[in-house]
C-alpha cells in the first residue's frame, strides 16, 4: 500500500481509486460517439492533453480516488474548503486524540509582505521556540489527559488540543476536482505544510492516471494566464512585429506572474 | 456485464463501482478509531443500518458507482437535476442521433389534480395517437436526415428533434447521493418513465452493495416523516395512554401522508 | 443589525439576505405557470408548506442570507462540513487571533454510551478543570506573544493556539441548505456548542422567513421518519384495527426514535 | 426591470441580487481582518482585481443574482450543467408549452472539423429548410395541441416536441460560479445560441457589479493560459535574452492558442 510520509508525523496512503487514463478517454469518446467507431484522437495520452487544454473536463470526473491522510488540524482546516471531497475524519467527540503534534524543523521569519506568510530565512529564535512550543504544548496533552482521567467528555476535554496536533480522515475526490486543488495547494502561495501534502497526494496519483497527470502538469501546474493586451504582444513578437506597449504597472504585473523577479 | 432494459429502446448497463458494503463500514469506524479496536457495532449491516437511519451519511459518499444509460431526452432533463451526478453524454452538436425514441404502451388520461400527472386509465385514444405520435416523429427524423445531407451543421440540424429521442451518456454517483435520488424518483409521484429508470439503478446497485440498499429499503424508501403532534399521537397509543387530538386538516394530511384513502 | 450573543464570546449577526417567502413562493408557481393565473395554492403559507412537506425544495434556493458569526475552532471545524455554505473566514496566517477562547460554564462528565458525547451531569472536577484549562489556555496565548514579537510568522506561531479559541467568519447559505442544516444541528445529537450557532441562527432567518421556518418547525424539526412496518402499526391503529407486530428490536428502536425511554 | 432580448423569442431578465463590489471587498477584507483598520489594497476595484487574478474567488460567493430566462430546451440542456446554479422551471408535466420555438435567422453550414460545430457560412440550403422546419414543427405543435384536447396526460403528450421549444425559469448564481459560467460560454467555441444568452447575463449583470466584471474581462475573458516552456519564451522575450526553443508541435499549439491564423 503506497504511503508518502508528511511532515514529522504525518502521511497521505492510498486506499482505492476507480477510473483510468483509459476509461476517462472511453467516457471522452462518447460524446462524439466514437467509441464503436475510429477514433479522431486515437492516442489516449493526446486525447486527454486536448480535453484538458481545452477545459472539457467532464470525463476527468468519472475517475477518481481515496487516500488515508494523518495532517495537523490546521492543514485540515484549509483542506476541507475543498468543497467537493468527501471525508471521513477520526472525531475527537468520540476518540482521544494521541499527543502528536507538529512542530517545523524551523520556524521562520514572518515576512514584510501582508500578502506573504513567512520568508525561507529560518528565525534566530527558532531553537528557543521550538522548545517552548514542544514543551508547552506537551503541557496541554497533560491537562486533556487530566481532564478525560477525570471523567470529563471527550467533546468537551479535547477544546484545549492545539491546532498542530494530529488528525486523521479518508478523502475521497474525483480527478477533475483533484487537479484544481493541486493546482491551488501545489502553488508557491499556499502554505508550506499543505503544500507537503498536495505533492504526497501528488506522488500517489501519478502513476494511477500517468497521462492526466502529465496533461496537468503541462496546462494546470503554475499555468501563466495572460490578459489580452499581454497576449498581444506576445503574439506581435512571435509574428515578428512592432511590439505594442502596455503601461507600468501592468507591465509589472505581467514580471511578477512570468516570475522575472529584477 | 449487467444490463437492465428500460422503456422500448433504453437501458441502464453496469460500468464501475468503487467501495463496497464493507469499504463504508471501514470509513465509518475509523470517525470512533476503532478500525484497529474492538468495534461498537460488529455487524456491518447493522452498523450501516444504524449509520443511515441516523443520518450519519457521509461513510455512503465513499462508494459509487458509474452507470450507462440510453434514455429519452425528457428524463434526462429530470436526472440532470441531480446536480451531484457526475455525467458525459453523447453530444447531438458533433454526432447524429439515431431515428430511436420513446412511445410508451400506452398514452393515459390527464388526471384532474393539478398536482398530479397521468391517471392510470389508457386513453380512449390511445391507439390512433400512438400511430400519430409515431408518424409524425418519424416524419421529423425524415427532415433531420435533409438538413444532414444538405450539408447543415449537425448542432443546428438537431433542434427539431423531439425530447421522445433517446440519448445516452454515462452517470456516475456516490452512495449517498444515489439514496437521496432513489428515494425521489422511485416515488409515485416521479414521472412513470424516470422511476423506470430509477428502478433499474436499484437492481444494478442492490447485488453490488446489499446492506446499504437493505438499510434504504428499510428507512429511506417512502418514509413517513410525522410531525410532532403526529408523533405525539403514535406515543401515546404506544404508551397505551389516551390519544392527543390533532385537527381534521392535519389528520387528513396524515392520512394521506400513510396512503389510507377511505 | 440584529446579532444573538452565543457562548461566552460568540455570536451570530445578521449582514444580508435576499429572496422571501414570498418570492420563494413566485418561483415556484413559475413550474406551474401560475404567477400570472389563478393559483392552486392561493396562500403563500400553505404553498409553502405544500412545498416543503413534498420535498419540492427547489424554490428554497431562491432565498438565502448571510450572516458573520464568531465561533470557537472546534464549532467552526463542525459547520464547514456544511458544504454548500459559502464561508470568508479570518485568516490566522495574516492576522493575530486575539486571546479569546471557549471556556464552557460546566464541564460535564462523559456519557457512557459510545454514540453519546457528555452527560446533563456538571462534573465534580469542573471548577478545577476550568481554572487549569483558563491558565493553561492563557500560557499558550504568551507563548504565542512571544512568538510573534520574536519576529515569528503568523501562519507557524499561530499552530500553538487551541481549536477553543474564537475564529470570525461570513457565512452564506440559500435556504434549501439552511433547512438542512438546522435539522442537524439543532438535534439533540449535535454537540451543544453547535447547537447554540445553529439555534442563534434560527433565531435570526425566523421573521425573515416566516413561513419556511413554520414549516420547517412542523416538518423538519426533529422528524420521526418511520419504515414501512412501523407506518402500517400507525395505520391499523389508526383504522382501528388489531395491530400489527414488529419484532423487539424494532420496537426498542421505534421507541427510541419517538422519544419514548420507559 | 432589465431584459435583454435573445435570439427570436428569448430574454434574460433581471429578477434580483444581492451582494456588490463593496460588499465582496467588505468580506474579503475581513480575511485579513482590516474591515477595521487600515486597508492593504484601499480601492475596491484595484482589490476585486488583485483577488480575481490570484484565485481568491471566495469572496465572490458573497454576492450573486436571480434572473428569468426564456430559452429553447435545447440551450437549456446545456445551460443546465453548470451545476452551481439553482433553477425552478416551468414544468411541461403541469403546464400547456405555448407554440414558441426557435428558428435561427440563417442555417449554416457543417464545419469540416469534427472539434467545430458549424461555419459561419449561411447554407444555399437555409431559406428551403427554416421553411420546413418552421412548417414540420408548427405541425408537430398541432399533433400535441390535438392530444391534450383528446384528454392526453401533459407530461405524456409533450414528449412529442422538439428541443427547439422554448422554456422558461429563474436561475441564480454565485458571482464565483458565474464568472466561471461566462468564461466557458461567452467563448467561441460554444455554439452560437448559448453564447447569445452569456452575453445577455453578462449585459444584466456588469451594470450592478462593474468591478467584478471589470476583472473578469481583464483576466477571465479568453484567458490565453500559457505553458512553462511558452512562457519560458515570453520572459525570454522580454529580458532581451536569446528565446528558447519550443517543438514544432508545441508552436503550432501555441499560436492555435493565441488565435494566429497563418
Amino acid at each position: 500500500m503506497k504511503e508518502v510520509k508528511c511532515l514529522d508525523h504525518g502521511y497521505v496512503r492510498y486506499l482505492e481509486h476507480w477510473g483510468s487514463d483509459s476509461i476517462v478517454c472511453q467516457r471522452a469518446r462518447m460524446s462524439n460517439d466514437l467509441d464503436n467507431a475510429e477514433k479522431s484522437i486515437e492516442d489516449d495520452e493526446k486525447l486527454i492533453d486536448y480535453l484538458y487544454r481545452n477545459a472539457h473536463t467532464s470525463p476527468l470526473e468519472m475517475a477518481g480516488i481515496t487516500v488515508e491522510m494523518k495532517l495537523p488540524i490546521f492543514v485540515a482546516r484549509q483542506l476541507v474548503r475543498h468543497r467537493t471531497a468527501s471525508i471521513n475524519e477520526v472525531s475527537a467527540r468520540y476518540v482521544e486524540l494521541p499527543e502528536e503534534f507538529y512542530i517545523p524543523d524551523d520556524f521562520h521569519v514572518a515576512s514584510p509582505s501582508v500578502k506573504q506568510g513567512r520568508t525561507d530565512t529560518a528565525s534566530p529564535e527558532s531553537f528557543r521556540l521550538k522548545q517552548l512550543y514542544r514543551s508547552t504544548i506537551s503541557n496541554v496533552f497533560d491537562v486533556y489527559s487530566d481532564a478525560l482521567s477525570s471523567g470529563l467528555s471527550k467533546e468537551e476535554a479535547r477544546i484545549i488540543l492545539p491546532v498542530a496536533t494530529y488528525t486523521r480522515w479518508a478523502w475521497s475526490m474525483d480527478m477533475n476536482n483533484l487537479l484544481k486543488f493541486l493546482s491551488l495547494r501545489c502553488e508557491s502561495h499556499a502554505q508550506y505544510e499543505i503544500r507537503v501534502f498536495a505533492e504526497a497526494v501528488l506522488e500517489v496519483v501519478k502513476p494511477l492516471f500517468p497521462s492526466i497527470i502529465k496533461a496537468w502538469e503541462r496546462h494546470g501546474r503554475n499555468p501563466i494566464k495572460l490578459t489580452k493586451a499581454e497576449a498581444e504582444m506576445f503574439i506581435s513578437f512571435l509574428d515578428g512585429k512592432e511590439v505594442s506597449k502596455i503601461d507600468d504597472r501592468s507591465y509589472r504585473i505581467l514580471k511578477e506572474k512570468l516570475g522575472i523577479t529584477n
